[in-house]
């Protein structure tokens, strides 16, 4: 079969590769819509994840079920599902501990275009089906399921670690498409004021789509003293990562408030600490919450998820500002994510 | 100074009062717009509370200060404030335990026309103002901020009872004004289906505004059956009672999953025991938890509330359906909420 | 192969069956050691789960690995397992919800026993193997080991769910064997004071042994009473009940405290209907959460719950009242749990 | 009256001053025994709070009631009360928000020997006294009560921060008073193995009293090292800093496993930032929560805390190394905190 592979550091084209095989628990998948993520950006452009060779890319997408192993009980071949960024193996301990993105190792339940192919083929594999797809619902096109893989329940993550309470004020840094997901996130989690900081124009106009109050443009100037401008002395009560560096911590609690939660869902790709400054952490004492993590993956999830575009809560079209018809456009759409045009927030290729 | 008072068990009328006296931590506080409420209904008419004399009426309302006591610090006369129904006695143990309404006994953050004088008067008495007002942002009416006091924090505490997570599917039984607080509060809290159980029209048309997916209609038959048919196997995740009686928790059990939530915000007003199924609640070890609860009073509530309002995220006006100006007009506005005309959902007094 | 087996309703007996064979995820276990439990008596002589021909009975044991399905990483044949009374199926969308108990329906993690034979036999089969079992550490013997499967887990259960805080007054209902886990399970959650609700001299010694500071004794007179005079007006914070029927959750409503948590773990064989007093549930508003839940299975569980022995935290031995060495022993045992001695807390059997 | 001072920089001897005044929500209390600090320490011979000139000291403490205000319901001339270090203002956001340490601003709650005069001497004020004291139960000696104050909620703090679970394993870093406080209160939580970090002999004894299960020593090599050998390869479930410095965090980070949680208790003095590597972080996703929080204050803390004492669960006894008698004393027991002798954990001055 044919697939979009990771060749080497700085390096992408189309292999050919055997047919990926269904052990008793797994499906094969054919993809219907796909949609290139940053992280494959970094995967091959900046060697985040080491040097691999021939890597399939992709973890965003939405298939139709070629083959189920012996022990699937809940798919069948023609199902369209959603496929999770992240795919779990449920039986292990960390899974029943409820960090089943970390199962048998952490960052381990993301398997696609990490440990094994990705997405960008004719066929894939998905390991636990029964698990870890979620069948998509009629409502909702493949296009936009795509945006079920890795944006919504990333940006909606950062939501729930925040623990967003009603009323709160939440500043989300960087609306590229998991920021854009932060922000919607903390819209339908209660959130009253919503600071977005970011600059692209496209990005901006998004952000209010889906409830920022507030823009904060460090174009503009320092984006400390502007928050701090904005919401006056004692600061947000969140905030959201989802951009910037290590370094964006720094300003993260100088705009929050005693008792707040900073919570991440930035891929840090560079840099040897976080950097969290004594004083403005109350020395130590001032409970200010610094959480990071990973997506959950896995078949409830996406379900639920889902369930919010079925019943008109959650609109993602918005998101797909780049539309390609044919498989053969992967690598035209992955180049957009390296080039990021100011009008881009995420291609899809409909296969 | 003149007061709209429970005379007696079903009796209603006019009583000249002295003055309330602020002690050092309280704040007098005069009119601007007041709300009456069901449960006014309930205190004169089924006599819930027991017989009162000469009790002023009224728990939902707006004002301006008039005076303040010595070691109060956050408020001075003419600020317009928001009158929270439930006015805790922040320094008990239970408020620090976090049950605030129940601090030096249970219920006892409910004062306002229960033991002492309520909001229907020339003036009223804010214990502890500093921590049981808030000032009322300029961009809300006094009128819609009648409904910060009682129907959104309740409402609004039924959805946070709930637990309720990104695409949960949510009944709420019963959609008078707290039960459609309790449908917004499910939309702002994450949930994708919302089934509201009602029959009055206009009440149906406000459930859709603020998010309803589904309309059941206990005349259309069993809503038991209907839910059932509605979601199929496994049931819903989560259900707010916001109406009926101690016999709508056996129905709120046949509809739900394993795991789920009862949330009552109901007051239950008559009948000896709230009954619960043992079959349906798993020989007691199917984990639905039954949780029932008086709105949280008190400043930070009403400052985080309103920023919804503030911010655009949440309209109350649909509420508003019954206009009045002058205070002579409250005991025509109190007799709608006795009379429950068709396109009643709260009447509300600009005095 | 031998079991002993429920033959029908009241009745029991040895049966010869085929031995169980493992799929991919399973394994096939002989016994070390098994305890009868006080469900295998309502299972049999109170037809509790319905009538059963040639069930073998049994859910509480360690056995020795004999042979594993292809799938299975982490055990091999003659690894020395502790096996959870609750065998879930971990990909289940219930599971990754963290209610694993329920998954693919309400208590169907509970097999052994019930939906499938149970571990008094030759050998028996755990599914999911991987998830399901959980390495004997060396420190702890299989007779001690057996507790971990049900008496341990379900005691501590029932003080998880009652979000015990530190320095709570917790009341347990009931000091059988999953009672006083609840208690001991209290003790190591921060309860200062533990009333311990039982008749029996044994059990009140044990009870004493794993922290109960007070004893109720209901042939001293109603039990509400006493709780109420040795606390003092508010009234409990939480109650753990272990033993009673569906009339136990008055008591309970009436020495609770408002804001508290009632946790069932007692299997509720007969009656209609929990029923919750209105008045003292405070009409509804009371904040007292009513929670019932079978105990979570798996290997997170076990492991954890091991440790706790291995490191000299918890020492079941005490529970264990009654030792028999052979596998023929197996009906005198169970008998013993249905006649119910006045020294006996838990037979167990090393085959 | 005669009070022990915090003269300025590095300058501590007796003062004297006028004895405070009550206001109405407010009391006056003497002395019974008082404990000093670390943190006096901190304050007058590193500055950590600024300059301060005849700021008297001390914060841990039990006295007997020699005033009340005129508002203050529960307590009387008289009683023996135990005080907290952390004396919030009840009404205040914060407070309401759950944050009551940051009542009117962060750590804003640490009133005694930092905004106001503390408790060396004759008299001293308390705010808000019946939101901020609680009787001091007969079974408990004052020189015990003296731990309650700030020695017990800290290091039971930690342990809250730290969500302890049934069976987890955790790093207590630090096992002066407030770290073996925190492993007795790891320990209280259902710990199984607690690892303490510290070298003094006495300090390793009185950590194996209450519950520690091994004992790394930084003498002996790495702590990192150390622990990673005794639990092998996922690491510890949670991380107690009760000692140390900024450059702890990294340390906690290399011994935690994904989704464990650093809980810090430890007053950070000095050094600009906490460092969090990122890789060990698992790039920002790795669920490691850090938080830091200084103890609640307030009666329902000091009364649930003083329950375990009573009802024997807590024995403080093995803190109090060096017990003086008389006022006179104070110096003495204050630079025993400064010297550390070897043999020191807690000096007590009885009044």
């Amino acid at each position: 079969m044919k697939g979009f592979a990771m060749l080497g550091l700085n390096k992408v084209g189309w292999v050919e590769k055997e047919c990926p095989v269904a052990g008793p628990l797994d499906a094969i998948v054919r993809p219907l819509a796909i949609s290139p993520c940053t992280s494959d950006i970094h995967t091959v452009w900046e060697g985040a994840i080491g040097d691999r060779h021939n890597l399939i890319l992709g973890h965003e997408g939405v298939g139709e079920v070629v083959e189920v192993g012996s022990l699937v009980k809940d798919f069948k071949p023609g199902d369209k599902v959603i496929i999770p960024a992240i795919t779990p193996d449920w039986q292990a301990v960390a899974s029943q501990r409820g960090f089943s993105q970390h199962s048998n190792g952490m960052l381990n339940g993301w398997k696609f275009s990490n440990s094994k192919d990705g997405l960008m083929a004719e066929f894939f594999h998905v390991n636990e089906a029964d698990g870890n797809m979620a069948l998509l619902p009629k409502e909702i096109s493949p296009e936009e399921g795509t945006m079920l893989s890795d944006m919504v329940p990333t940006g909606f993550h950062g939501a729930n670690n925040a623990e967003i309470e009603y009323g709160d004020t939440v500043a989300v840094i960087g609306i590229g498409p998991v920021g854009l997901m932060a922000v919607a996130g903390s819209n339908l989690r209660g959130a009253a004021r919503i600071l977005a900081v970011g600059s692209r124009p496209k990005c901006i106009e998004v952000a209010k789509f889906y409830g920022a109050t507030d823009i904060v443009n460090y174009k503009d100037g320092d984006i400390v003293e502007q928050i701090k401008d904005l919401v006056g002395g004692e600061g947000v009560d969140k905030v959201i990562i989802a951009g910037g560096n290590v370094d964006t911590f720094e300003q993260a609690i100088k705009i929050i408030r005693p008792g707040g939660i900073i919570s991440n869902i930035n891929y840090l790709g560079t840099g040897d600490y976080i950097k969290i400054p004594r004083v403005g952490w109350g020395l130590g004492m001032g409970h200010i919450r610094v959480i990071g993590g990973l997506m959950p993956g896995g078949r409830k999830n996406m379900e639920y998820l889902a369930r919010l575009i079925k019943y008109g809560k959650l609109d993602v079209k918005p998101l797909l500002t780049h539309r390609f018809k044919g498989f053969e456009h992967t690598e035209e759409a992955l180049l957009l994510m390296k080039d990021k045009p100011r009008d881009l927030i995420k291609p899809v290729v409909t296969v």
